[in-house]
């Protein structure tokens, strides 16, 4: 614990980094997974299975617990933490991203931009400010910029305002946060597939000299190849002692990959939604327990995990479950998904530790790659 | 544990029975509630919470079962003990009750019943020696007979019918169960509201030396007071000496009158069910977590119970759970009612081993209707 917000390296290997944030709630091992939990809750989980499962920090919406419950609302009952019984660290998103996706008839200027509730066709604006004053009102550990998030591919031309549009609401942001010493607000790179706009929007940010930094707008349509080139232009511009945050990433894969080009912190709902669609992710690669040839296997998904839902529970339960669109299947696959998408960041930040990141890297593709236990005959 | 099925009466106080039904896979307290575990899961709970919670048995329903994933199925998976990763005592229904409410193009003769499946359309036979085959699949420690279940009201030329077809069934699956010392078959008393039905009905089934009897067709629209009356009648002409069961019932206030009137075992899907629509049931009643009432009431919902579904989360999140539909609320909300019902039953077993069940009762039922705690103002 630590009554200030703090960053340090433990270790690097190559350009993977092994560190720790410090700061009033606790501790983020990094390279860190953040189990997203949208609406004040990780769905279909107990916080206490995201916890013990190796979660330091999970991700809150800030465009779903605006509208529901409501900013005020969180604050008048004690905030997000006391919420929805999370003391850890909490980091929140701007807003943002979501009103790109699933709001209605939103309109942006400088201002910011004013959108219509997908839930009860309020209208609402969020600006930067306005923004800030939410993730403060949930009590947010670390509070996100309001970006403008384009989906790729895009003219260069509309990147490159979105971008620039960022970069000036970035400083509006830092400034409204302020100073408070035990709560970070990080930055985020723009630029799309841009490699100039990327340096112009790390550069810019980087000279803000804000705590953390993020890379959004990336796995936003674009091919892995184009993410990674996007992050070897991006990570060498942003200071060494400051965490990198890769926004809505991703697949193992994905993370291993990014993990190599420097990047911190992740969160991605693909673990908790695939979870509830009958996938789950395992040394072995992903399972869909809707294929019959699971019917009959009574192995379970993984024998050595340590996750119960891995370990005790038969193919041919999970299966049966899924088919029966039984809400335990959906609960078991994403506590074994949490459970997964951990225990490769705790591999991960072991091996980086011991220099030896590159073998383990290419010791748990070889696994992905060699798939599924063979059926039973 | 004992090798062999066995019920022996521990104290009784009026016609109230604290019993205990001994058998090789645990004991079953009674009065007991037995959870109802549908297709192989009690809905959106893991079997360790419904064992902490106080469970002996769970049911399962053999309809659904034999449909997905199939009797044979389970049985070569091991039985629905192992496939359930539940080790202990196991009721099965007869499949016929879901039969005749599910299922498309019935059609019942004096061999049994043909139906489409409610899932894929296939067409099935059920007769009572199949219906006995299928829970022996299954590996069910206790068997219901196969019988014909009216809905109330109806022509009491009808409910005879039923009844004595009901008893012949009643027969032939005694037949066929044969001698298996570790595990029941119970007899089903029907006979609708008419009570020389029913009279006929239990006298007749008690002179089959079953080794439990149920009460079946009740709660299945008739007034409370009607199946008050029908158990003041049936429950006398059964041997003391075995339990009785009634069949898909009920609320507490249900359960408590018929305990009153000799009932050892319940069953019914109302905690599991309401609990996924918002309804918690508790000491001061029935309360409605989607009210406005409970949006900034951090209270739990009883302080003093040790579920934490019910003691560690406050009414303002169970509100925001399930006002927005997200499968935490369905969860914490069914464990409460599970916890709930469990903690009904151990504290109608103390006060009937005590000699104190009356006061007892209407110590419960007065805490029902003083409701549920006021509003914060």
């Amino acid at each position: 614990m630590s009554s200030h917000f703090n960053f340090r390296l433990l270790a690097t290997d190559g350009d993977a980094r092994r560190g720790e944030i410090t700061m009033p709630r606790g501790t983020v091992r990094t390279p860190a997974f953040m189990p997203v939990g949208t609406g004040g809750t990780v769905k279909a989980m107990y916080m206490d299975q995201v916890r013990d499962a190796g979660s330091d920090i999970i991700l809150g919406n800030t465009y779903h617990l605006m509208l529901r419950p409501g900013a005020e609302r969180v604050a008048r009952l004690g905030g997000l933490h006391e919420f929805a019984r999370w003391p850890w660290p909490i980091l929140t998103d701007s807003g943002g991203f979501q009103v790109m996706s699933l709001a209605d008839l939103r309109k942006i200027s400088e201002k910011g931009v004013t959108f219509r509730s997908h839930v009860d066709g309020s209208v609402h604006e969020m600006s930067p400010e306005r923004s800030i004053e939410i993730q403060g009102l949930l009590d947010s550990d670390i509070q996100m910029q309001l970006d403008e998030c384009l989906a790729l591919p895009a003219e260069t031309v509309e990147v490159e305002r979105a971008m620039e549009l960022s970069l000036r609401w970035a400083e509006r942001c830092k400034a409204a946060f302020g100073d408070q010493p035990g709560k970070a607000m990080f930055g985020i790179v723009q630029g799309g597939d841009v490699p100039a706009l990327r340096e112009r929007s790390a550069e810019a940010l980087a000279g803000l000299g804000l705590k953390g930094y993020a890379v959004g707008g990336l796995a936003v349509g674009e091919p892995q190849p184009v993410m990674l080139d996007m992050l070897e232009i991006v990570c060498p511009l942003l200071p060494a002692d400051k965490p990198r945050y890769l926004m809505g990433v991703g697949t193992p894969d994905d993370i291993l990959k990014s993990v190599a080009r420097g990047i911190d912190m992740f969160d991605c709902v693909m673990p908790t939604r695939a979870g509830r669609h009958g996938l789950a992710y395992t040394r072995r690669g992903k399972i869909n327990l809707k294929n019959a040839r699971h019917a009959e296997d009574m192995r379970p998904l993984d024998e050595e995990s340590d996750c119960p839902a891995a370990r005790d529970y038969s193919r041919a339960y999970l299966h049966h479950l899924v088919k029966s669109g039984e809400s335990l299947g959906g609960m078991l696959l994403t506590w074994n998904n949490i459970a997964y998408y951990q225990r490769l960041m705790a591999d991960i930040r072991g091996a980086i530790e011991t220099g030896r990141f590159a073998e383990a890297a290419a010791a748990i593709s070889e696994g992905w790659a060699r798939g599924d236990l063979p059926p039973l005959s």
